[in-house]
């Protein structure tokens, strides 16, 4: 547990989200448990909370820390306009579903006094609908000091994430064979339209489970972890090898 | 609940289980729970449950009713070896998991005076860990009274199972959309040798459930439930039509 002290120089803080999607408003009302929370959105859309204002993009970029919860394909140009507006030793942190790509781009566009965190929350509303405890968050720390590091991953540890951290490489190999294979399967399975069954197993339940909750993310969501994620590719192919296998050893 | 009358009755009756492989085990201590059981296996193995004993297979052929717990390929084989043993107003039924077939087999091959019931246990040891309510079994009453399938429907009800009646046909279209492409896609995942990861999204996980439990079930079963299945030769087709769909919708 925190001190009075500390949790009073939380509150202090400012922190801005920018993009109050599916995730980002999410992600703010669980950084508001903490902090201070601003939010804003390219298109103008209502506060996840009374407790949260919507902001300017400079009042946002004024934040001590400034969470990026946009598409991937987004990243660049968000990062493009918000780089030149940020003072030195903010932190710019994002939330993408990859990991390699989005921290090329902060490295690349982001002034060198701007301090860099990867994350990424392996969650959304659908599985987090019973609470945060437990839920995995991947971090990696890029231009931060091992003090900041060890900050952040006590705030996500209190919210009761299970905090991982690795390189963005490592994380987007091991998402490409975890995350990435679920939704590839998940999509597939809708295209094929399946229903609930009066004579549905418990795994088929499951196989539904599945379907439904990696197809109630959007779309771009989907592209976008497929695209940006140099791994998903091999995860494809060994995938479409591993169903000829099985066919093959159906039809000997 | 059943008078003290009628559960005499049913303890009286003596049941049959052909077969003692993981889901006969499972099968004939739930049946032991009201009936008589016996039970003979091709190869002799153990009894599944004190209360139970293992006979020949005159011994088996001379109960009241008669399950099969056999694999798919050896329905037609211990038919054949059964059917001059019976006497007149047994009750044979098959426990399959596709039903035309079996349903063909036992019409073909039995003689018209023993009566036929098909069902499909949704279930396995896996599933059934933590009790059969709510359970599926289906039946397709073949050869057998409105009254004599009113008592296999209450019995089922008894164990807490939900009963489904339905047609061979009806049964196997269903099952090849539901539980077919379950272990389709659980064998595809087992041979890309998919492992727990320290990143597993919730959906991650249940992926991983569904490969270990359609692969807990042996590989004949996988087989059989391909192949003596005419439906599921279109599900796989529109398995790989729907990923290929995908595929197509990633690279445009």
């Amino acid at each position: 547990m925190r001190g009075p002290g500390e949790t009073a120089k939380m509150r202090a803080m400012k922190i801005g989200v920018y993009g109050t999607g599916r995730f980002g408003a999410l992600w703010a009302r669980l950084l508001s448990r903490k902090f201070t929370v601003v939010v804003h959105n390219r298109t103008p859309r209502p506060s996840p909370d009374p407790s949260i204002s919507v902001v300017g993009l400079d009042e946002l970029a004024a934040c001590d820390a400034v969470f990026l919860c946009t598409a991937i394909s987004s990243v660049e140009p968000v990062l493009e306009n918000l780089a030149p507006r940020l003072k030195a030793g903010t932190l710019v942190a994002d939330t993408c579903s990859v990991k390699a790509y989005p921290v090329a781009c902060m490295e690349r566009i982001l002034p060198p006094d701007v301090r860099i965190l990867g994350t990424h929350p392996m969650f959304g509303p659908d599985s987090a609908r019973n609470g945060f405890d437990g839920l995995p968050i991947i971090i990696c720390p890029v231009r931060l000091s091992g003090e900041d590091t060890g900050f952040w991953r006590g705030v996500f540890r209190d919210f009761g994430l299970r905090v991982v951290e690795m390189t963005p490489d490592e994380h987007d190999r091991e998402a490409a064979f975890t995350q990435g294979i679920t939704h590839f399967v998940g999509r597939v399975l809708k295209d094929l339209d399946l229903k609930p069954s009066a004579i549905g197993t418990v795994g088929y339940r499951k196989l539904l489970e599945i379907m439904e909750q990696t197809c109630n993310d959007p779309w771009q969501l989907f592209l976008d972890l497929q695209h940006y994620n140099s791994h998903t590719e091999e995860m494809r192919s060994r995938l479409q090898e591993s169903l000829r296998r099985i066919l093959g050893r159906l039809d000997s």
